[in-house]
């Protein structure tokens, strides 16, 4: 491997933080290839909600050089005959279970393969626990310089699961968003890009309508939750100093829907 | 230090992370010895819950290569005239308080030590926090090189402190397990081996008889708690996409039993 | 740079662990400057507790050897005229906005800069996110071995912004001090020298008078929130493996009063 290639693997689960399973996945890393380095990207995407996973992903991803291996698992259905991916992206790699996490990255592929050699994973694989058995050998393989056509069995990327909620839908001057994540901070974050903001007649979350923020979360109105334009370059809604997500009352899923004429 | 040395330290404490004690550890080791691969392994140890860690332990450092040093902290007694320990297994060493932390680990240690030369420490050792003032410059030693029989004093193995609750109790045709460890998801993990499971006619959480589940967590019954085999070779009662703590309504300590004739 | 600097760099900030926010300024610290060492010091500052951030740092940068990059992000008023300024103190820098968070070393500061230099920044700067855009990007350059003169604009030291609860004011015999940080414990940290503990004659939180622990946790009584001096220096309130937050039900900011005479 080149001194300037990259040694960096991020990891987006819903692990949490309670527990040793991450610390031992980056055992089984680092004790066979010293010089990685292991970035956690999200470990708290809640429970299987594999959509926040997607979104986590899509946002993050970007700002990583060329050469990262990114390992995402939130996986309700580890043991069963769902397969385990990677998808190469002109920039990098993921390896993820097939159940959707990877929509954001699919239509942008180079191509998709199936981890199916088990002569690559951990002598071992038990069925709960993929991440450490099978994902981070694989990643330690290719951190080693070995292709992932040798590693991985290719496959039509056109046979990969997807998700639905990624992605507005956009019909005559209506748009229908989702609050798709939920920060730290009860920011609520929408799948509608930024660029809609000018467009925008009319903006609302159920029936709620909801008032257009000036510019960053100072120049929201105390006690009222705005839209203003994420650091994602997605529309989101936000209170000053407090939980837009509190103020509101609402939950991941929720739909927000904008008329642009 | 040789070039293909594991240079890994991993952290189990119940600090937490809502406070920059594990970063001080960390600044500790990194400014003394900067190749220092620094490894959470777990900070969420319930406050003062030997126990889980001790079982967090055990499952987590087989992981992880040799020459790999462990430290461990939970330790409610911290100042007092409690020892400080270094164990040295065949191929790693544990630096923990000796309260049962180190159970798991002493049947299979080639010596035990205690940390008594304050040359080692940091200048100032405070009555709160050891993790920083004696076993992260313990550390630093070891991975500067220098053998554990030079910073500490060798003592007998039997003298240290063991805790109960890690390895079940067989009589009969029954066997009384424990449950050691929940984790994020609800995962009830007891201490009873996982190759238990073919011989199981009946187990029981206190008065209630539980399923065996067929394989993986997709196979448990929608809205029951099953048992099935854990990714770390122990019996674990889960649910679907739910938590079966929530399910049964348990905590930590709870007892297990089996009937295998 | 040489080989004896410092490639650390540390992290303090209220996102939490439930985003791919750190995540993501590990992602352009790392991808321009692969050798960096990050060091998560806080991410659980209470959102917007620009006390808790700046005591958190206090008491955390003494333990970081010279040539330490510290990164702190607490910042509601982000995306505001607000200045995003580096502090360089004898042997770190801070980087920081201007909102208070580096009072406790200003007095202390050779020189104070702003960040205004905008082609040391992301290219596209959100109103939301200066820890990507702006904060990383500029600890990029200092760790490429560019002088902090040559990447801000010099300011006047006095022209920073201070906050106030960091010191306790003493008048005649009396010490009125502040309790500035909780941690996961429910310790009670003050800001009042733990050399103090000597001249007490009396200790009240509110009405409660207080009484002295005598050494470590473990010396305190059974279900008593008691003062101790903590590892970092200062007056601390515990209990013996519980809670004296719980125990007094106490907030941050609440006033800690000592007689002396």
């Amino acid at each position: 491997m080149a001194d300037d290639a990259s040694r960096i693997v991020t990891l987006t689960t819903d692990f949490g933080h309670k527990d040793p399973y991450v610390g031992v996945v980056k055992g089984i890393i680092l004790s066979r290839f010293p010089q990685a380095q292991i970035v956690d990207l999200n470990h708290e995407i809640p429970p299987f909600d594999i959509l926040a996973g997607a979104w986590s992903l899509k946002i993050s991803v970007p700002y990583f050089k060329a050469g990262t291996i990114h390992i995402a698992v939130i996986d309700p259905r580890v043991g069963t005959k769902q397969r385990r991916i990677a998808l190469e992206l002109p920039d990098c790699i993921i390896l993820a279970p097939d159940n959707g996490l990877t929509t954001p990255f699919i239509a942008g592929a180079k191509k998709a393969y199936a981890l199916e050699k088990p002569q690559f994973f951990l002598s071992s694989v038990s069925n709960t626990f993929h991440a450490r058995d099978v994902f981070a050998p694989v990643a330690v393989r290719l951190l080693s310089g070995i292709a992932l056509r040798d590693l991985a069995v290719e496959v039509d990327k056109s046979s990969l699961t997807v998700i639905e909620g990624l992605e507005p839908k956009v019909q005559g001057g209506e748009i229908e968003g989702t609050i798709v994540y939920i920060d730290r901070y009860g920011n609520l974050i929408t799948n509608i890009c930024a660029e809609t903001k000018p467009q925008i007649k009319e903006i609302r979350i159920g029936s709620r309508l909801l008032k257009l923020a000036v510019g960053s979360y100072d120049t929201i109105d105390d006690g009222d939750a705005q839209v203003l334009c994420g650091s994602h370059g997605y529309l989101e809604i936000a209170a000053k100093e407090a939980s837009a997500q509190a103020l509101l009352n609402v939950s991941s899923g929720e739909k927000v829907t904008i008329r642009t004429d």
